[in-house]
């Protein structure tokens, strides 16, 4: 099984650090004289090998850096541009779009609608994947791009640093942090580093709850309220990732004005600190809001937003394409690196794919472990109630069951393992009686390969009802309809 | 002139064994270690050549296979991958599309939604061209990986097979037979390979009735019914291919029962032929039907179906995209070969590619001889009457004119050079005279050059109307307006 | 910063010639035997350099043929086909996209719907960038292939010629003058070598009249009625460039007969000049008309109208694509180069590749300075009134702000730098005491960066008002909204 990229979490940070240093000497061999951010030239490294970019979804930077990084590194590409003009307008599904190009390509990069699909692809290739985008859930490689930007900001005199320098770096997040898949990886890579997330969401698009728990959990991160930042003493601030999270998270106001609304004690803890390193701004993801979501308040970070002391030497990040949420004036200010981050795609995305095609030895050991009690799998009983799952998708449906990791045994949680939705079942059953109770404190009394789970006990009902109509199927062929 | 390949008929048997010996060798040389189906690396042989991929109709597939291949072989490409993005949306016609990028390029492959474009664009371009489909006509390529899928699972020990192998197999083609192009490439190849045919057609979607006529007349294919083979004393099938029609093609039940409706002598018959050697299965082309022709019991091949002895050792085959005709539980399965078959398409593309460019000495000679009678082809007269022929559009209307192979003389019957399908026009004409008689008798009294035909009275009148009223125009520019 | 090709004007003369100097050389190094208009193989001399295509409006032969020149000289490409997949949708602007394009290639050939878009690209980006057509502005490497067939047609015995070739040609423009990118840049080139243009426009398609004052002013040119002509003693035309303009361009007759509707000493005078060297046929831009603007009676070049003998040896040009204006007819006359026309297109971008590349020594000299007075640009006052300019449209007009080279001084004319529409203002203002006068004749008494021009006294006054109604802000900067 090759190793894929489909979450930040697929890569250790050793595995994250071995990648950039790989790009910085990409960097300093293929460099561009007086553009140290920029790729020239072209390697016999990737020679002979073809990366197929299949992009089922809207994009110019991320597909074209990828195809960029592949010819640079010596190699081929085979492009899939437009969704409607591929047979995905025939109703393919992705499992076999990858058991198809698989032959065509030594590696596969996609960008899907469906959240969870890129996990998909990975477990039905027998080469490499790369996530480009999967709905609104994770871009890894747009978080390796924002990583590796970090780290080039605290280059001293031109000599490399490794990622310690992330450790204890003040970064305020803003914008959509809703939608924002770029977002979403990054969060879990900073808290991994030991970065300090200052969340600044614009008005009814703060952070989902899930992503909140996750990084309590799986991260160490410790939430703090404007109130708790008031309570502590001064110096008290933890050693740890420090997780600020806004009073009211759905107020109608700007964060940005939540931020100044502080008070004086506040604003100094804040400043303690030390200044703010980075400011990461995004776009409102329009195209995944629901109708009548429509925010008219955006916040704009601008040169006057920026004249703040605290953001004197903040490094202010975008993954673009903007519109209207970072004003061009800062096109000319130091701290504007975000066409460098633009720039930085094609180092890192060479780095990456050589890698994973195992051009440099020994980059990749093995691959980071989910922090999970078990998994747990069943064709009937509870499915992922997000609605962009690639597992609610009806194409999709004929060959995928809902897969989960139980992340918690008390109370029994549960993450879908292609959308990380998080989900607290109701209901205990067994395949083997048909029977259900209430309540799952007894879960691990059931042996897994028997244990059916249901959302709430409605649903338990309506399965118990159902299964007596029907003969019994076998689970992992539950969508064959025989001709007989 | 360069060779291309528009039709299966393009290229003789030996020629095709010379294509698929060669695609033996990329895969011996340039195979994937435990994967002795998928080619991988680079060679140099089309070193400093382009070939041009002009997908004007959605395509993943075909167009990535084609690519990859000339990639594998050191070769270049440039595509179009969306009708929408070319010149074609600015109503430009087949013929100057083609004469404009064989400027660009060494080689075209085309895929186009009008019957018999590839034919058109192969006449004009002055370098090889290959049809990656044209509307419901052929798909020629698809229909090489077939065969070679078919060959390869004939391998003894991994010993090399000729076509030979094909002699006697017993396949069944399964679905739409109807719209299917992929299906009349293929079945006629089969008859001249001299395989047995065994159509199970979704209900209302039978093989047209030209493809039944032409498996009789060019490839001596001998229909048999039900009842014939009930006739029939044991032993005394046919040495030649066997073509098993069902006894009533448009019954609204599936085939499939159709099929065990059969009596056991019937059965035995079939099973005294050895077992079924492949069952290839399409999906419905949907994107052909007619409004209200959509069907709601396309029957599905599933494990269960494939449990009948007689396919104990059938290939499944499926030219893909699939929706729910072919199960996901055969994807597992020793005999579901169809992603295989797709892997076929880079080594057997790449052979074809080698061939039509000249990459590899003497593998293609003389082009088959169409069977025919004579040529006919005049700007007035019957026309094709098939509304997706290109002959049929008004854009290349511009410069086409019919043209037809006069297939049989008694009863005059002409088959359209461009889509393949046959008419039996009931008027002779001269251009000379402008007289009109009915019957068709004596149409060889008339020089080919004076000779006017019309599908019917009507037609004849009206055209002897028209030119009464009109001046005479040359018959190749009968489209020109002139200025004054 | 990086040579850019935005306008054909951006290239002088020696250039031009230098450029085809060097097609020349590759059709002979690289030609293809027996097409000498053709080029094959592959040079190693763009190794390593890449390519992007940005083609945000629909092209086939352009985008080819640039990617297969670059294929040819040894380089690679990354392509955007279609505006629909890129972020473009997302809302992007051009700068912003070729600021981050710019890290991904070495040069950049951009394709737009805005007029002047090509011009931003260029100033945006540290790369080199080549206009392939934006809007109805200009299409100057159509240009350089279009002079590029004219000079080869005048090679004699296969020996190379000069541009000087083009002096004096009788050079017939015909059709869609109005909106004809292609036509407008090589009517200026035209213009430059010499050549006479007689434009026979299309009813109601004649050329903008900011052409023709721009052929006037800038090079000279002098435009002949039909009154005009019949005046002239014989043998008296100007031995510079002749510029014939119909009487009533919007007259509803076809151009073509208002041409044979010319007195016999008309036509005796035309024909002194010597016969029709070249006749450039054009389509209709229906996809730049406005509703109701169809023509019905657009007129068609055919073999019955080069019957006469003025166009014995016109060579028939078209960029194509064709539709109905140029007839099929023509297709194995000896005068029909429209096809060689589209194969020079590999050579000359090629070549044009190879100057911006810097892979060719000493070929671009200083870049030809504009005729201007003095260029003036204020963020408010008077902006370009073409709704097509780039200037206006609303997503770019976050960073852009008016510019116009005043062409001028009495009576004070601005050209717009982007898409080249004229204007007059009327009004005069300045920043520091925004007070206005009405009339521009003292304009030059302002100092440039304290003058704020108005295209009437309603604007003047408008502006006036607002001032006063807000704060004053930084010209740069004028959308900018704070988030305070």
């Amino acid at each position: 099984m090759a190793r894929s990229v489909t979450s930040i979490d697929d890569l250790s940070n050793d595995e994250i650090e071995a990648i950039f240093r790989l790009a910085d000497r990409y960097l300093v061999e293929m460099g561009t004289p007086g553009k140290p951010f920029r790729v020239q030239g072209r390697s016999s490294l990737a020679g002979g090998l073809i990366l197929a970019t299949l992009f089922l979804e809207p994009s110019t930077r991320t597909r074209l850096s990828f195809e960029s990084a592949m010819l640079r590194l010596g190699g081929e590409c085979i492009s899939v541009a437009d969704a409607e003009s591929t047979s995905a307008a025939k109703g393919e599904t992705i499992a076999d779009t990858v058991r198809v190009v698989e032959n065509y390509a030594d590696a596969i990069v996609i960008r899907h609608p469906y959240e969870g699909a890129a996990r998909v692809a990975a477990d039905y290739a027998d080469v490499p994947v790369i996530n480009a985008g999967d709905g609104a859930h994770e871009h890894p490689t747009q978080t390796l791009c924002d990583l590796y930007t970090l780290r080039e900001s605290k280059k001293q005199e031109g000599k490399p640093v490794g990622m310690e320098v992330l450790r204890d770096l003040n970064v305020v997040l803003w914008g959509d942090l809703q939608h924002g898949r770029t977002v979403h990886s990054l969060v879990y890579a900073l808290a991994r580093f030991g970065a300090r997330i200052i969340p600044l969401a614009a008005p009814g698009h703060a952070f989902p709850e899930h992503v909140g728990r996750r990084l309590a959990r799986d991260y160490n991160c410790l939430p703090l309220s404007t109130k708790d930042i008031d309570a502590l003493p001064a110096n008290a601030l933890p050693a740890d990732v420090v997780y600020v999270t806004p009073d009211e998270p759905h107020q109608q106001a700007l964060f940005a004005n939540a931020w100044f609304a502080l008070s004086e004690k506040q604003q100094a803890e804040i400043r303690a600190m030390r200044g703010i390193d980075a400011v990461y701004s995004t776009r409102l993801q329009r195209e995944r809001l629901e109708p009548g979501e429509e925010t008219s308040d955006y916040p704009t970070v601008d040169a006057r937003f920026l004249k703040d002391r605290r953001y004197r030497d903040a490094q202010v990040m975008h993954p673009l394409p903007r519109v209207d949420e970072l004003s061009y004036d800062l096109d000319r200010d130091r701290r504007g690196v975000y066409f460098k981050q633009a720039a930085y795609g094609v180092p890192v995305r060479m780095a990456l794919l050589a890698a994973l095609l195992e051009l440099a030895p020994d980059m990749l050991r093995q691959a980071p472990r989910e922090k999970e009690v078990a998994r747990y799998g069943q064709a009937t009983g509870i499915s992922c109630y997000n609605a962009r799952c690639v597992t609610q998708q009806l194409s999709e449906q004929r060959y995928l069951t809902p897969r989960f990791s139980i992340i918690e045994a008390h109370p029994l949680t549960l993450r879908c393992v292609y959308c990380d939705h998080e989900q607290t079942p109701q209901v205990v059953s067994r395949n083997s009686t048909r029977k259900y109770t209430l309540g799952t404190d007894d879960w691990q009394r059931v042996p897994l390969e028997d244990l059916v789970l249901f959302a709430n006990e409605d649903e338990a009902r309506r399965a118990e009802h159902q299964r007596k109509k029907t003969p019994r199927r076998d689970s992992t062929a539950s969508h064959v309809v025989s001709s007989e």
